[in-house]
């Protein structure tokens, strides 16, 4: 429909208040504490996994029950046990009771809209984050939620759905030699919550790319639909802010706790995670600032085509007009119309008129306006 | 009327200063702590309810007098007092002898513009809040003053209607195996507080599936309208924002008092509470910045419109009037014009008119303008 | 004239300097403390009033002089001491000695230009406060400086001149069972306090009606004086804002000071009147939204109707310039125009017109020009 | 030119380096603390002026040589030191010998571009303003850099020319009654930074003066040099700021700073003058809002006369474009067109005509177009 | 191409990730304290150069070996230490060795996208500050990061490339009579500092130059290119900005940081260096608001010659067209148009038509079109 290309921004139609604005849809009068699963079931079957690990020991399991999971958690070696799907929610109250998780914790959890939070709490800190992934089909990005709870000698973590930015760290944990190894479940936690802010400069370097491109199509040739382009990013950029302005707080939460649970050598690791944390914030304002920049150079070269199109409709009816004019009086039928008589009247009145065109044109040349 | 449809925002006439604005219109001069109510009469008569309970012991009445509500005042059991309707000062005067309230703190509850707030006294904390509602028809949201007295055992409250978003609280302690049974008068005045807090949420829910309607209205067709709308959602978010923003000082007060009234073992849910206003906050905020964006958006469509309009001004103006001119060329009556005994004269013109059409267009295909 | 009329700002030619921005036109190099008065004279004659209390004794006098007012100083009862006309330069100097008030207050009590503020000095303090007062006539706020000194059992007010907004006051003081009586000075400085901020209210609730009336306007008719208008009550609030902003911390500061003058009892009522202060800068901020968002509804309104005029032209233009071509073809004169000796031509050409109307009518309504 | 004209801003050809950013241009790598004068030598040769007083003693005395200077230093009389002149860098150093100055406090005089500051060293303080003039013919602010040595019983003041803000001071000097005769040299710092504040509000009032000139220009004829001239007044009160904002800092250290130097009995001068610091920068503020309000007034009327125009145009255009097609379906050659044949068709057509205008007179009425 | 040519900012094209945003690139997942160069290789081959001094000592080396490097560290002479060309990570991770520097600082001397930041570890500072040039031919910013080993009498430098602002620091170090070789290596690491932010007012001093010339083109000639440039130099402050902002907290950290490596008689000069910085941060401001004015102005400049455009078609429409009408009016064929018959018909149309033009013309005149 012609309406329709005015601004062309077909591609945008997201569900607001569900992508974006993450609201909470908690039925109003529930107990505090009450478990309810906020937002979409992402996987069809939770699945546990786990890794556990101490120095020469490194051994590795998924899909594994409860039982399996409550048994490594009193034992010396550092465990890493991950959840993927949180919608079951016997399943979460499960590990509450066998890890002795509050339940006001496991109702933050659960609710996927839940703001990124530290918070420490008896024998465990309970941590909430996010994990941001890059569609490039719909240049969008997803938002995941991860929640950790670091424990003695434990690390828990529930993911909506499979696939994380872990690997990395699997790895790591895999090779006998590293560090990581000698290390006890702070580092883990500072390890995994390190892999996030790192994806974090993955999801700015693509958003870059394509603020740059969007600015080479906007110099060499500004659409409408580039107008949509630049809400879409300004959105993008609206969902990647909400996600990684708490985590400032978070890490410097992290970084000054006096947490029994994070040794000391693990702090410098903190320190060097905010300075990471800051230049993400950085990046997300700059951003901002470059898509309203855009905005502005967009409006700008509306206003020019408008110039534009003005200048030429001038030019046209400014020299064309005139000359209608003229021919318009030699045209009348007065009977006593003496130039119509003379042998050189039409040639004349054509020089007349090529005088005309001629004087605008120098005239237009003068004012610039071609 | 003509002028009207520029806008066409005439569902928003709201009157400003009572709705929006609350104005306190208590006469200059007198005294403090005069009892005047502010606000309309919104309920016939008064009427108090009861929930008392502990344990095991529950009972619950409605419309009972207030010498009923002042027997209880003193029992071990918890009470929850409502008043429904405050325009009746005597009988806040009442209420306000016989639970040993502050006539400043009564003129601060019949005042239902007044800040949300939370104030230790001597014996009871007064808190003061907002509850919203949603009103479909007018897509506006009404507000109503809370006022919360939390004393020993019993906590009043006070409402300017009947109808509140305490159904579930009612329903939790009517259940004698829920935790609320077990817990005092600050655990009964957090339930509440986190009814009206959860009830934001579903505000919150509602507005952002009205901006997502916008917002897709606005894509598909950009109607004059859509600024009225956009203009009166401006609106109910800064009734909004006005009555969330003091909340998060409440609660944070709240929970940071130190005040004997409120136990150890509410504090964690007063601090999840506290999450949960930041939220609302966020959201609020996240809200505001997608009507400035819906509000640029329609400002540039109404700019590529006219871009629009010109364009097709200027194209059938630059086609027509040089060839207007042309043909006033042969229409002259000059005695002596070669070209008009030519015999192909005629088509002759009709073919350098067809050229100039061609030029135009191909000038315009050009500048993409076609 | 043509010019004035277009932005008809006539009624807004206000002396900026004097008015609005309150500039001190101190000499410069006078040395610190001396006496000017630095404002307009706004009375003839210097007026000492007096009312004297305490509990069961009431005196009220008018147009006394300054030994009388000196006199009631020492006694033991409450003094409140109003002199209405600053102007007199030696009047406030003898009221500086007899009160023992030094130099630099009396200096800041002349400059009607002065911050509002409040000052701990040696056995007084001095605050300096603005009434406001709203002028139906030219829509505007007029600002009058008013200086307490509040000493033990005496308060002294300077006006700039008779008339203020204490008539609640001194009918509670006559009143021989109010609470007002029973205390000292420090209510009574607080009662005059509270009279003030009361009749911001006042202020707001005018300025909120003229706004209301404002956006009624705006959306049934904009005419251009309608941005006057708005840009007339965007200054009445800056003006409004600085005289209340620095309310804000003067209310604070006597809330929060330890002066011996201001007894614990008082105290509650100044957290009190803390509150309505918040509640008058929440009301001027969100004055200052709303009529920003009004005049970003003018511009929006002004840009439509500049669619509207060119889409008016567009459609006139589109329609008739190729009419006009097609008639100027069949005006030409060539020998051999085929169809001009059709028996019907000038029927079909008719025919022709019309659906060419035709076609741009059914192209504008597609286009929902129409 | 005509170019020009379109913003005529001529006169604004200031050459923004060096007058408003300061940028010091010291070259790099030069060791701190090496003396080099950075600004425009603004006198030809320096002059060294003498006040030597205290209680009944007066002494003044200009054009003293460094050695005379000195020899006041160490006498119990308060003496003030000014040299006009900063240019010659071996006099400075000299300076800095004699009264025992740190390398780096000479390199701020030195540097005109310096921001105000003051900074407590051993045995004396190092105070850097501005002082500014307004020029009435470029309508623009002149910033002279003065800075300040406050030592024990002497003030040294090093001005970039002759020509400063302190007759007043001089004045009151001279008069053996003042106050100022009986203090040492806090006070007669005091004195001095207080004469540079009131000068500002002489600037204020020229400013306000020139805003309020701009306001009515603006209503009465919006010119396109309008624009320039808001142009040119949003950077001066740049400069201002720039000059003021470190202001507040600098009386408020002052103010706070616990130094030897300073008495107690002129601390409540300084707390005067903060008072009247706050109020200048208050009035610089108001002042840019009030310029960018009076911008986008401007802006606004440029869209309305950009109505105006366009209103001319189209009503001019839908009036005669359509007649014109009249007479031009009239101004055909068809044989056979029965309206030429009629007696009165040539009246008649002119009763369509004058209908059409008629109609279309009636058409703008309503739309409130005439 | 024509499209092109409305904003025609070919020469902005810069990769606007990398260059601007500075976006780590290491891979998610490596642990922590990996060395990854982040960066472009910018020399072949990494050079080590040494300035070896205390007193009347001085030895100064270039291209030696990380060996030689290393002997000087323990000497109690001053070694200043520089690498320039930090992509060959076995040499950092060796110095790393000798120098005892941990692995996290090495990650961030390897990032060259770091954010400015310092850092006191055990026995060393790490300082990270980045150096701007700017070059001339593309009007832009080069930004080099600089990495400072502040440790006990050495300070290890970490450049891109050859090429830096230290050249008056060496020569101060030759000469044997400078302050600089007295003191220890915290004097050496605050001349290193202060040559960077001395180098920062040369590139302030550039970007206003080129400033003052764009305001000039824009007065004189305001192009389309102008709008890129504004574009461009508001990107140039974003780097600018990006690099100076983080320093002033660099700079302030080091002057109250109770360091043992850096000496009290130091702080004087970190203080002298902490003006400094305010001053270019202040610049960058004042360019902002600069860049963002003259935004404005262009803005309104293309608003003014859209006016422009819109009267010259204005007036030529409405003198020309009612113009033409009347010559149509004439050119009809009715068979009784009496005043085809007047002798003086003709002469008279055109004395109606003149008339007709003084009229526009005078009304024109008088709105002030002309």
């Amino acid at each position: 429909m012609a309406k329709n290309k005015l601004l062309n921004l077909d591609f945008l139609k997201l569900p607001i208040t569900t992508e974006l604005f993450g609201i909470k849809a908690k039925a109003v009068g529930l107990p505090p504490g009450t478990l309810v699963h906020v937002g979409k079931q992402k996987i069809e079957k939770p699945v546990i996994s786990l890794v556990d690990y101490f120095q020469d020991h490194f051994d590795t399991r998924t899909d594994i029950t409860i039982e399996d999971a409550t048994a490594v958690k009193e034992t010396e070696t550092v465990s890493w046990i991950n959840l993927s799907g949180i919608h079951d929610i016997s399943l979460i109250e499960l590990f509450g009771q066998r890890f002795g998780i509050h339940n006001l914790a496991l109702e933050d959890i659960l609710n996927t809209q839940h703001r990124p939070k530290v918070e420490e709490m008896e024998g465990y800190n309970l941590i909430i984050l996010k994990m941001l992934f890059f569609d490039d089909t719909t240049q969008s990005i997803d938002v995941e939620q991860i929640s950790l709870i670091l424990g003695p000698h434990y690390v828990l973590t529930f993911q909506e759905k499979e696939g994380d930015v872990f690997n990395g760290v699997r790895e790591r944990l895999q090779r006998s030699n590293g560090r990581i190894r000698q290390r006890d479940s702070d580092y883990l936690a500072y390890a995994l919550i390190d892999s996030i802010v790192d994806s974090y400069f993955h999801i700015l370097e693509k958003v870059g790319d394509n603020l740059a491109q969007l600015e080479e199509d906007l110099l060499s040739n500004p659409e409408q639909s580039t107008l949509g382009r630049i809400h879409h990013y300004k959105r993008q950029l609206m969902i990647l802010r909400k996600s990684v302005w708490p985590l400032r707080e978070v890490i410097s939460e992290l970084y000054k706790e006096e947490s029994p649970l994070i040794r000391e050598d693990t702090q410098v690791f903190l320190r060097d995670l905010y300075d990471h944390t800051i230049q993400v914030l950085d990046t997300v304002e700059i951003f901002r600032d470059t898509v309203s920049g855009l905005q502005d150079l967009y409006m700008s070269a509306v206003s020019n085509r408008m110039n534009e199109i003005m200048k030429v409709l001038t030019i046209m009816a400014s020299i064309f007009i005139p000359l209608t004019f003229i021919a318009g009086i030699y045209g009348m039928n007065f009977e006593y119309i003496p130039e119509l008589k003379w042998r050189w009247g039409y040639f004349a009145i054509w020089g007349v008129m090529i005088s005309c065109i001629m004087g605008m044109l120098i005239y237009f040349k003068r004012k610039k306006w071609l």
